[in-house]
């Protein structure tokens, strides 16, 4: 008898070590130097999906390539589509990891290296449970597509027109993904929603050149000062967001989902000395939680202007950049945000100096009801792996290929993820918990030996 | 008879090779890695002011060296103290240079180099007016103290303890000082003020490290946000600095000073133009001269916050730096500026993170009367090698040590700069009229000359 957790169990040391030598290769998307990299981790992933005893390929895209793994030997079972990505964040700023951040170090039942949690790790996990399957039955329980992308950090540009030109290649029943976080730890759940995004730069210009700050100081615009204030016109007094009608397709979301919200288990101060902050602050009239994944933000993600260096420049620089994101809940659209912001800097834009807006990406928020035989059959392999119920939960990430899958392909996306609040992705010291890796594996092969009953 | 002008005209060529040996030393004072450089132009330094005949030494610092050099030939004849600066700024943005910064060109009449109008150039023409009395006559007309350091880039920390220190070998009856511009080409200028400068760092601190932007955004406050909506805070909507009680000590000027500004030929639309910037900006009420000269400014001279590189990082960055500089008017003190900028930052200090502020450096405001036989001397001297009287005009800049001088030396300064305004100090493609090098260094020999008679 086919003994998948059995298999599982005794071959976990060899998972991790696998993942580590994927965790090594660094695939950061973002950054051109790295293209090589990506490419490697590519072929790295392929290779051991067609170890696993799927059909692999790599598919190139004028960006990043896609790998496509496919098994279709259970005919009249569900067909599942896995999607993930290879690709990871950059790593800076580098001197604040305790480790490498791609030499993955274990330290007190973490995993930590960039890519452990987003999404490397989670990724892996969908490739061992599937092994455990075929190792031990020779077959699968259900059909498998195995969409894994290089692009997802920087916005997965070439993955809707890959759906888009192979929708019969990647038909399906169901989309399943982890690239997202329990609520906490040893509490499994299941993601009701994800926010959206809109990604920009906002370059001011002033005088030709740098100038004397002495010499030229007072007669004409800063565009430090001038971009200061332009981020600052962003947010009113009550923490929103004081752009002309950037609330109007914003859902109010229903007393039911407010009030699961409000039932899980959190607490502010705990959160506060986790994070070390003086103080919790954002949106004035709702919870922490519900900040985090029913409402939308506006973040500055980064900034530069004149000189940074040590000591003393006098210099009125000539230029400043913001890198500054909104976070979008239903129904919000990133490309009438776009809209929006032009507006709004148009109006608000200081005199004497340039503005200019570049988008850089943006990806619509998604919405799901849990119900169904998927979502139970989730439900039941997370409480048989984890030992307890999971619970619902939004997300404050974006995942905007979501939304894509579930319009071309006509499939339900079920989101399970196995990271935890805290684990530093996008950030210095990512990690991920050894446990949650293991048990991830064994919930996931539940859930693929349910689908297929 | 000894003919000083004619020695000059006959040896500007090798002035300008010399001067160029001097540019090419890269004494970025602001810079550890340029402590050698620093060092070695200083030594260049003495060694030339040697060759013409006066006693050079180098006295060490706690920081750059400080070259002083004496002759004391003349008794009965004043002393003149010449004070200079051998150390630069740093030449980034490296990228903008139209030819290397530290290797001198010769376009158009110009000389591009970092520090050839600030200062080294400036200082060199004394020492070259020196040289053509010394080469003609075997002695100078005047007693003279050379004083030139190597840190007025970083706010001449070691140069005011040296003077206290060495009342009486600074002994004399006027300091004079080239790091200025004149108001125009062909006009040279005598100044009637400088600016002082406050130079300060804003540091503020959210979470315990960078946070991914959608797993946390909307939930703690963001530091460039927040660093953004403090430096918006420093500004009113009339272009005037809002910290209460910035202006207490700000002189209002009189209607004198006022219309000699008026009368001075400068046109706004031919200074937007040459800055091209879309409109001048600055405070209500004044003009354009009036708002570089006697009014006080305030300027971001750097910002630096989370993810600068291409693309997109969605990072909710956990700190954010600014660099933020006030010049001062007379009678407005740098100790009593920082203590209403902690105070005004204390009050606008946005809830949910640490605002820091650090003071790197401040410099008093200076003011003169344009009276007495000096200043006679130094008017028909500059109508002399310019053909043109000179006017009177006030610095946007900071030379914090004139004040001090003055005050422990109990002499005038006497303020006749060559550079231009446009030459791009504190810059890419900084530059000197090669015209102003060699009619200054006449126009110095002829004030010696003058003051010694």
């Amino acid at each position: 008898m086919a003994d998948p957790l059995g298999f599982i169990e005794s071959h976990l040391a060899r998972f991790r070590s696998e993942l580590y030598d994927f965790l090594r290769i660094p695939s950061v998307s973002t950054a051109g130097e790295h293209d090589g990299d990506t490419r490697a981790a590519a072929h790295w992933l392929a290779q051991r999906l067609t170890d696993v005893g799927l059909t692999a390929e790599i598919v190139d895209t004028p960006g990043h390539p896609i790998v496509l793994a496919e098994w279709s030997g259970a005919p009249g079972a569900p067909t599942v589509l896995i999607y993930g990505h290879y690709d990871v964040q950059p790593p800076d700023p580098l001197d604040e990891w305790s480790s490498p951040p791609f030499e993955p170090t274990e330290r007190d039942g973490r995993i930590y290296a960039r890519g452990a949690a987003d999404d490397k790790g989670q990724l892996y996990m969908h490739i061992k449970a599937l092994e455990a399957h075929m190792a031990t039955a020779g077959s699968l329980p259900v059909n498998v597509v195995v969409l894994a992308e290089g692009e997802e950090e920087i916005g997965s540009p070439n993955l809707v027109p890959f759906v888009q030109a192979n929708l019969e290649r990647l038909a399906c029943d169901l989309v399943v993904i982890s690239d997202t976080e329990m609520f906490a730890e040893g509490l499994p759940s299941l993601l009701f929603s994800l926010r959206g995004l809109s990604y920009f730069e906002i370059h001011v210009k002033g005088a030709r050149s740098d100038l004397h700050s002495g010499n030229y100081g007072g007669s004409v615009a800063n565009p430090g000062n001038a971009l200061a204030a332009i981020i600052a016109s962003l947010h009113d007094a009550e923490g929103r967001v004081a752009i002309p009608g950037f609330y109007d397709d914003v859902l109010e979301w229903d007393a039911e989902t407010r009030e699961q919200i409000a039932d899980l288990p959190h607490d502010d101060e705990a959160y506060r000395q986790e994070l070390e902050v003086p103080a919790l602050t954002g949106e004035r009239g709702f919870t922490t939680l519900e900040r985090l994944w029913i409402r939308p933000t506006c973040d500055v993600n980064g900034l530069l202007c004149g000189y940074t260096g040590a000591g003393a420049k006098t210099v009125l620089p000539n230029k400043a950049m913001a890198k500054v994101s909104f976070r979008l809940v239903p129904s919000q659209n990133p490309s009438r945000v776009t809209e929006l912001v032009e507006e709004h800097l148009r109006a608000v834009a200081p005199k004497g100096v340039t503005v200019e807006l570049v988008e850089i990406h943006g990806g619509r928020p998604w919405k799901a009801k849990l119900e169904g035989p998927a979502f139970d059959a989730a439900r039941e392999a997370l409480e048989e792996a984890f030992g307890t119920a999971p619970v619902p939960m939004g997300g404050g990430g974006s995942i905007p290929i979501v939304v894509d899958f579930e319009e071309q392909l006509g499939a339900p996306a079920l989101l399970l993820g196995f990271s935890l609040p805290g684990c530093n992705l996008h950030a210095p010291d990512e990690w991920l918990p050894i446990d949650n890796f293991e048990k991830g594996i064994v919930a996931l092969a539940l859930l693929y030996g349910k689908l297929g009953a």
